[in-house]
């Protein structure tokens, strides 16, 4: 594989960020792995785990010279870094990020990043519910999608860099507008996290002994839940507060479907609930067919 | 293995009854398997797949000499079961059943069974979102858990042979009130599947496009709530049915607490959200000790 980026600085180096690394490393399509991270416990694992050649602290010392910037952390701390990274960008250097929100994104970032340097926004759909940069592992993004959201004057020839960059990793990509992917996203990954948050959260309030109960149950549903509300509490904290509008505009709709199925079973409408529990079924066989099951 | 029941018959030989039949047939516990159910289709295949030595459409028929009579149908179907069954159950047998609501089921089915039986009814909890007696598999139940609830009177040497039935299988045993089973899986199974319908559900309303989009792009959280959305309508109509005040009373404080989390996402308290992401992390921490993960 050629060389696509000489240099990559990683800003955050948690599962994301150390899976992108891996991966690059077993493509080749990059030379040199700088990752910043403010926690020296981050930095040393990098190191020992062979993501990084070098680790660092300091944001600015992270960029210098580097062809591709990756920012891969809480979205939260997106506008500070691009205030500090951006004196020290390298001319003609591509800048790219890994958020579930990208129009918060874009109005953190790109205002702050001079002219000559190209801002590629990305958000590769693909995680775990693990954190750190030992979770990672190359394959993560593996037929997964990755979904870009360049500017309208973002250069073309980076957008495509950073394309070619995501399908060696396995990836498949899409390009549409921040604010359309933050709708498609409110629906299928932010209301599902919040939903399963607030389950496993109700679980929590109950009794001790309910509570023991539950968990040595909960093969029987649950435990699917469990696995979604483990993710990572400062990023899907970020996700809320920069996907305000969408993320309330759909549990809005959540919540008036949840009211008519209680209405059902408090009337003993059993034909409601088993029309709309056999039409959800084909939902299912739409994932399975996209091979995204 | 000592052989538990000479003849065994199942009133419905989908998923569950047809998993039993196989770890049954592989431990040596049974003799003979005489499999019911209404559709033609079910027979045949019940009979291809070898899960049963005989099959019927007729329920009396088939508890005809029957040490142990298994009814594995959706639970709206028990009480006309039991009516039928009734008469023609052999003295000394053992009837069980595995349904997701039990004391619905005690009220079913217990007041028409002749004195000289042994009601013992059960409750596997394992399944998969998919139905019928050729998704049905031997290992099921390995270390899973069955919870027997027995009424006061209930002889025990019946109860101690269906939960050594069960061990056999590979599951591990619990027995409790009838009423306690119901409220600690509304919280584990019901609540977790009928909010699961409705997410799916609140997602196949929407425009066509957007929709496509969302099974695209489901491998972001919304995918594993398709997957239990998937399950068979008519059981889990049944489970709502009868079960109705346990998940009435968990519904509202499920809504009661997702209130709360709108209300933090709609004024930015950050904290809130922070605070509830980080305690449910450990309520998965306490199901992976468990080893239920």
């Amino acid at each position: 594989m050629q060389i696509l980026f000489e240099r990559v600085a990683f800003i955050g180096i948690g599962l994301i960020g150390s899976s992108m690394a891996r991966a690059m490393r077993r493509d080749g399509t990059v030379n040199t792995i700088v990752a910043c991270a403010r926690r020296a416990e981050t930095r040393e694992t990098a190191l020992r785990l062979k993501v990084a050649d070098s680790v660092t602290a300091d944001y600015a010392e992270a960029v210098k010279g580097a062809d591709l910037v990756v920012i891969a952390t809480p979205i939260g701390t997106n506008e500070e870094i691009a205030k500090i990274i951006a004196p020290h960008l390298k001319a003609g250097c591509v800048v790219t990020d890994v958020g579930s929100v990208k129009q918060a994104v874009v109005d953190a970032v790109a205002p702050h990043l001079p002219k000559n340097v190209h801002f590629v926004p990305g958000h590769p759909i693909a995680g775990t519910e693990h954190s750190g940069p030992e979770s990672g592992f190359p394959e993560l993004f593996e037929n997964r999608w990755t979904i870009l959201t360049p500017l309208p004057h973002t250069d073309q020839a980076a957008v495509d860099k950073v394309a070619t960059l995501w399908r060696t990793m396995g990836a498949k990509v899409d390009v549409m507008k921040p604010g359309h992917h933050d709708m498609v996203l409110a629906i299928t990954s932010h209301l599902p996290h919040l939903i399963a948050y607030t389950i496993v959260g109700t679980a929590t309030d109950l009794a001790d002994d309910l509570r023991q109960e539950v968990i040595k149950y909960s093969a029987s549903g649950f435990r699917d839940f469990t696995r979604i509300a483990a993710s990572d509490p400062v990023m899907w904290r970020d996700i809320f507060l920069n996907n305000k509008d969408a993320v309330l505009e759909i549990i809005q709709r959540f919540s008036e479907d949840l009211t008519a199925l209680q209405k059902a079973i408090r009337k003993g409408d059993g034909e409601t609930l088993e029309t709309l529990f056999a039409r959800t079924r084909a939902v299912r066989r739409g994932i399975i067919d996209a091979k995204q099951a």
